[in-house]
């Protein structure tokens, strides 16, 4: 009964498959090899940009961090959530990366709206060379608190950056999910509202570590490649990037995982909302809750096994009614029996 | 016939397995999972270092890069050869991490020496602040034009930086060909010399992409975790990485693909220094040999589908006698046959 | 009557009568001139700090950036208030010495609380090598609102810093009219509290671009020179700064020009309360005042000359009774007559 | 008899003058103070050059580093002789400033030529996105071994890094000196060779510390005035800079200085080659000598009271008669005196 995290869960056979397979003899690297091309056609296909560039790398905190420093200059600063991974969980990533720029705080929650964002833009900009400039915008899309952005969400945070001249990062460490949950393609999400470059995320989604860079102004990523060698994140034997990215594009299989994963995480929400004294925080439509209940009703589901985080006290000190958050998260590989088990526990408490 | 790279290979049959065998259930990432304590176990063992602290990268500019920044300050120079790989071929990765460190160029060939050395920390930390300050020596062992250090040389080597009180780095992308061609064991060519923070390669020995960096003391560690988070170097799903070193490390699989690669390039080596004309270059001790040889012997080759780099003129173009320099590297999986029809060509040209 | 910043007016003639008495014959620079010799001593006099170390740089900017550079690595963090002037008016100075350590904004107005300092400390440096972690706290005194922490406040903020092993720094641009407001002496304001480096400001106060860094514990300036001289900050002619640091400290300049600048201030604070719709926004205590009046009252100021920065709307256009807020800074050399046409338009709105 | 230094002398009275003239009521501040105008139009007139964009910073290690990082990129190189300034005397700060830029050193000498300048850009750009990319060339005029480049050398270095689209930048911090000693005009040396960013220094010239940093393509300064900012070099009260550089201009200050420090220096050149035994190593026809002496030569200088540095020895122990090196600086405001007594020392050694 595994619910902590997205990332610490096995690889689909396909991707093993595809590692094997390309695993023959020699081959360019660095990109140059044939699967490289493919999975290029593959994902400009999926956009509908069949100009996008695109490149991987095999972290996504590599993935913000180097397509923020393509887009700003180390004088600007990125608007982004108080939540984001960029902020929160990248250890300074992208201020390395940018060669210092900052990140301006937008709003208070994890969503960004329309008006806290140009609040945040307002903010800054307007010092002449005293304070840092408007560098870009950055969307995380599923949030850092489960929550899935619509489109014309999407397009009213696009539009605001685009009135004042500023490019769009998604951080899609969970795109298939919310594609999943919005029921949209990958164009919709991205381009077709105002995103400039997309990071669409693998590792999260059944991958042993690849995501894919995808500006859809080829003209954007300019100085992409060599941000990513300086960094130490091109790999030599890119193949093992590739064969992964490409058996993950394959017959859909990163549509397929994102729809597993987010009909588990239902049925778990389904569960969890019938139960007295929990209450849900987030609108539940990809593969994340969170949600208070008492702490007795913590202590009863991990006493049994289950695993997820819980903050907002200690867990096994205090009074038992008080509320504590928990965090549940489901990957694709969460197993059936896990499941029914983690369900047949919110019957018992 | 391909003796371009030891980057185009595939791995062995072991790292795919051990990949399959790690690919079970959920697990800790980023470094915490049992694996990477096995991990640690076997290369402390291997380097009779129990105190080391170990880390895994997936590239050797990443792990070369991150080492060189845990051990000098911004306003310090590291000294190495010019063609070493961190200067010629990291797109100053080494001056990204480390925030701006310069690289200071040992004398004008791979090999340095004591004086050469000596003479390059005399010229730099002689003018108070106004120069940069001596930060560390890196010394790259095989060398980029595939000579081996003794491990006197190494020796006399680590004294002049010690006599300054300057660090060592050894970049080790091919560690494992100089262990096998010096018939030393890894401590030998090691902490016993001198050397305070190793590479150890996989990636060109028949890893997709891990590589080991070796504090021998952890002391010296201090900054290395979060400077590899920072760089976006830290994988969540780090059991794939460390699945591969042990792979790697098991029954000592790293020497045996060592030994093979260095034992092809001795038959290559031999044909190759039978031929009139040819003049070989380098120490061919390890899995690299550099040699001249006339114009039309390269065409000839080539021709026949040999595959290596040709330097100082026009492969197509030009007088067919005057020299060409070729570079030929075996690695482990080299086949049989291709080896065999290499070295047939030799002897018709 | 110029009312808009304490950086825009001339020096004193003390100043210009050092910098005369400075210009004779050769000397050493870069520090080494035996002037600095004296700048020092004067300054671990005043600070009763007889082993501080003591250095110049010519802007705020530069000062409070190397002093934060020297503090923190590039993975941390540094606590702020919102509307530091590292934050909002150096144009990411601060990211770009340290090598892109983050700025944590604490509370939502200029003056930290132990509470809000204490919520920023907790929300940083808890999630391991994932999040920036704990650097330093920036304290501005004379907050850029015009507040004055009083030696209470310090000492509470620092006890927190303490209590997390989190080193103080002091952006003092207006140091002196701090401790004029306080009417403490300069070491109750830093050391005795618990400050670590002060920026013992100079160029708000009468200097033309001389600014002292003062590290009260020397082992913690260490790296400090070659920052500066990295930085671009070390003057050859280094005597030109020493020599107004010099005049600014010898017969206690600095507090005399400090005194004047404050009491101007004063004699403005009392004739703008006494106006109806006026609402004075801050503890006028020091030399600014930040006050809210209706539109047309703002008009009939800058109408007949006032100058000061007015927010909140356009000053040209819009409902005469709405209110706009306005900033008033004096400084050392308001003239008197300046001030009384000033005061005597209070009278006659 | 000081002759260490062109940066130990005092300013002429006419830079005091100016200041003083300046220090008089409120001004704009960030160099929108008149005086910069005026100042960009002398500079502009100086080097016939209308649309020139001109910018002041206080030291030369500022100037050249901001001129870099304005041209290069964070994956570039700069090429430059290793003896240049910002190789030796600036502590990093050209990679500081760039972001982690590196510097190809060019040949083995002070004086780039266009064959070494050629070898050493084809040594480099020439490995796709594995090895640092061309940046820009960067010049010093006068070298740091007092040789000043005919107007056909600047030519020719100019047009071989114009051949590779290479920007050129000029380290100008004896402009001053080098326009003198080729009785050529600004324009001449600068952009009508191919020059795009010169600095024209002034600290070495009679400045307390201002050097203009001109952008004969103002399109190409672009992001100077951020990194200015971010530098923390840009001024508040500038006028102080403007003021120096104004009174600089003005009736050609900078022309006589340097003429007065060049004619001093032809003196002492005069006496010394008429010396046995000394042997000059540089053209004189700057403001600098080089030349070699037995060390009781130097012993015999230096005990009278002659102040310059020596090298390639211990001045004080060792063989009388073996040689060592002297540098002898001039700056204006050499005395007439002290010039005569060290030209009566050379006749009675």
């Amino acid at each position: 009964m595994f619910f902590a995290s997205d990332n610490s869960g096995p690889v689909p056979q396909e991707i093993l498959d595809a590692l094997t397979e390309a695993n023959t003899g020699y081959t360019f690297g660095y990109g140059a090899e044939p699967l490289m091309e493919e999975v290029q056609h593959l994902i400009r296909d999926m956009f509908e940009a069949p100009s996008a560039s695109v490149y991987l790398t095999a972290t996504g905190t590599a993935a913000n961090a180097l397509a923020l420093a393509t887009l700003v200059d180390p004088f600007d600063t990125v608007f982004c959530s108080p939540v984001a991974h960029i902020e929160e969980d990248e250890c300074n990533a992208p201020e390395f990366y940018t060669g210092g720029a900052k990140l301006t705080l937008v709003g208070d929650s994890d969503r960004m709206t329309p008006d806290s964002l140009t609040r945040a833009i307002e903010s800054q900009g307007n010092r002449g060379v005293h304070g840092p400039q408007r560098g870009a915008v950055s969307i995380t899309q599923v949030t850092e608190m489960g929550n899935v952005y619509t489109l014309a969400d999407l397009q009213a945070l696009c539009d605001v950056a685009k009135s004042y001249g500023v490019p769009v990062h998604l951080d899609g460490a969970r795109f298939a999910n919310a594609v999943v949950a919005l029921g949209c393609s990958p164009a919709d999400m991205t381009w077709k509202r105002g995103v400039d470059v997309a990071v669409f995320g693998g590792t999260k989604n059944g991958l042993m570590g690849v995501e894919a860079v995808v500006f859809f102004d080829a003209e954007q990523a300019d100085t992409f490649e060599l941000r990513r060698k300086r960094g130490g994140h091109l790999f030599s034997k890119h193949r093992y990037l590739s064969a992964q990215m490409a058996g993950y594009l394959r017959n859909d299989l990163w549509h397929r995982l994102a729809r597993q994963a987010n009909a588990k995480c239902q049925k778990v929400y389904d569960g969890l909302r019938a139960v007295d004294d929990v209450t849900i925080l987030n609108d539940v439509t990809a593969n994340m809750i969170f949600f208070t209940a008492p702490r007795a009703f913590h202590q009863h589901l991990q006493g049994h096994g289950a695993r997820y985080y819980v903050t907002g006290g200690d867990l096994d000190n205090g009074d038992p009614q008080s509320g504590l958050t928990g965090r549940i998260v489901c990957d694709w590989s969460c197993p059936d029996d896990a499941l029914d088990s983690f369900l047949g526990l919110l019957k018992t408490p």
